[in-house]
């Protein structure tokens, strides 16, 4: 799935992955230097319509004005929309101002908008992009590891509500996604191990030898080796194309990609959005739903472990908040959209590197929090 | 595309109208009694999920416990909300009271939701069903003529925005219309005529042995004969569903259906949403958009004066409110979503019963507005 190609400037190299969706396929490009690139561009290039950059307060100032510079003479008028950073902010009001900012340029239905930033301005933007004018096209310009590997291919796109994360949302696919490898240098410590959160995900419920390759190259990855770091994105992205492929709607197969995330999302909810980084929840979730399969019997004490060692060597919380209480958790999780028809479904492992949905008592589901909970 | 069936019920007769969108594809049923009928929901039952009905402050005393008493059996739970009336609430903050009512009762993704009502609703209700979970199904229930013969049918949701109406919104087709002709003897006189407004529509732009029809049997409809009623809303939902199926997604087509939108938006817009009905609106907007086709010598004086005696016989109003100078039409229109690049452009008719969208000189439109606007 995955072309070595040279890349549009005919300089650096970079690496194209599919994602096939009928009239809804778009290439995710990951190199280094395409940010700067015009040519990462040219193939959503309008001289009659207006592009919207919308970003956050921490990467503008690092990337927007090289973007809106790449973008330069291929659009009638390059404006930025700059938002506040955080997941806190993942809500209808700054979503709102994205609006404000169309209608205020009276950007018509062939704007393109440009998410450069994380998971929330990715999701925000492609909310955006779903609900203007009934929908306008958009680019993901991910700037973050989790961007990169997950939340930028795939097309969830949604905001939060006060009752529950991703609540209010679209599938909604972007036309490219575009990977500028050389972004990653400027991410805070924090959220690389975020990021890393997802890239282990792909190896517990895929790919035995992917956790494997990891437990060698997590080292070389904190240090963000380029060559490693270009391998595991575009393994992620492929792993997530196959998914994505296979189920854009999420009716079935890709659910497998919420490992982690129920318990996750009741700690990012319980704690308040943003206290938790969207990765450490996951990271921490995933040791959670990784205990309650062994103590479901479906692998061994020892497979868990193992897991739990890989999320800990990313440099991420291996247990929960001592403010959330077990009932706490499954309060919040379900009401999370997992839940379905009452009963909580939890994605679980029925061995490392292969995953399926389940119910659990709650009884097993708090005393395995309860385990899992506070330093230890 | 129309079929006489017997009814579920065995008793009365409906009819069937198909829109065929492939795996969107939905039937719309029109007929008498249909509301009461178990047997009109019951191919969307799911005694696992909830069902949520949405109507408003007016429509909630007549229908909604009959809706309720319909659907209970065929679902886990049945709650109802009530919106306030009117096109002044098709807001996000009200669209957010369904999102609370979702979340509150711990809806999951299989929720079904009811539009009970007019356009409003319909859109609104729509609107949620597209962005909770990212998309959960939802039947239309109209209960207007407006919303029967028009806006319920094709899958176009929104809600308005300070600076222009139905900007933010999805393509999001329902399971089904059912349109209970018998909601119809409750409608207030006006909005009657604001239906009938869509009705000539279609004639103006499709079919100009429709309008002649339409000369013939204006006054009985007024009079609501249910015969003469069930034949125009069959005939409108055809000519939707021929125009619908061919272009989803306004990509070319379907939007001559905005014949006199781009004026009646304006209108609706600058006058404040809810002092003119939208079928108000649009019925003096197709008197603009007609009597410019003549001055631009597409079609004919006479045809422009036939089609504008049409309008008034409907009850309509055929002169812009003096409230509104040219100049502010011009304004309101380039940032509605029609105006694409900077030029506006509108439905013309090319002859009465065939439209196509064209640009206009601005002072030609100002000078038509001009001369149709204020008592004559």
């Amino acid at each position: 799935m995955a072309d070595v190609s040279t890349a549009p400037n005919g300089q650096a190299g970079f690496v194209r992955v599919d994602i096939d969706l009928a009239d809804r396929s778009y290439p995710i490009l990951i190199g280094t230097g395409l940010l700067d690139d015009p040519g990462s561009w040219s193939a959503v290039a309008n001289p009659q319509a207006q592009a919207l950059i919308v970003t956050n307060d921490v990467v503008a100032p690092l990337y927007a004005q090289r973007l809106s510079a790449a973008l330069a003479g291929q659009f009638r008028a390059v404006r930025t929309l700059v938002l506040p950073d955080g997941e806190a902010c993942k809500d209808w009001a700054h979503l709102n101002l994205v609006f404000d900012a169309l209608l205020g340029a009276e950007a018509d239905r062939r704007t393109v908008l440009f998410a450069l930033g994380g998971g929330v301005v990715g999701d925000m933007t492609g909310f955006a992009a779903a609900c203007y004018m009934r929908g306008v096209p958009f680019v993901q310009v991910p700037t973050t590891l989790l961007a990169q590997v997950d939340s930028s291919v795939g097309g969830k796109t949604a905001v939060n509500h006060p009752l529950g994360k991703n609540m209010i949302g679209a599938f909604y696919q972007p036309q490219r996604v575009v990977c500028d490898l050389a972004t990653l240098d400027t991410l805070p410590e924090r959220e690389l191990s975020a990021g890393l959160a997802e890239v282990i995900k792909y190896g517990a419920i895929l790919d035995e030898a992917f956790i494997a390759w990891l437990e060698q190259h997590l080292p070389v990855l904190r240090a963000r080796e380029r060559g490693a770091m270009a391998e595991a994105v575009r393994r992620c992205c492929e792993f997530k194309a196959r998914v994505v492929g296979a189920d854009e709607r999420e009716a079935g197969l890709r659910a497998i990609l919420n490992f982690g995330h129920t318990f996750g999302h009741a700690i990012e909810a319980g704690m308040g959005y943003g206290a938790w980084l969207h990765g450490e929840a996951v990271g921490c979730g995933m040791v959670m739903a990784a205990e309650l399969s062994a103590r479901l019997g479906q692998i061994s004490a020892d497979d868990a472990r193992r897991l739990e060692r890989l999320v800990a060597a990313a440099g991420l919380p291996v247990r929960g908040p001592r403010a959330l209480s077990p009932d706490r958790y499954l309060e919040l999780m379900a009401v999370d959209k997992k839940a379905e028809g009452g009963a909580i479904r939890y994605v679980l492992l029925d061995a490392l590197g292969r995953a399926s949905m389940r119910e659990a008592p709650d009884a097993l589901v708090a005393a395995t929090i309860a385990d899992l909970t506070g330093p230890h």
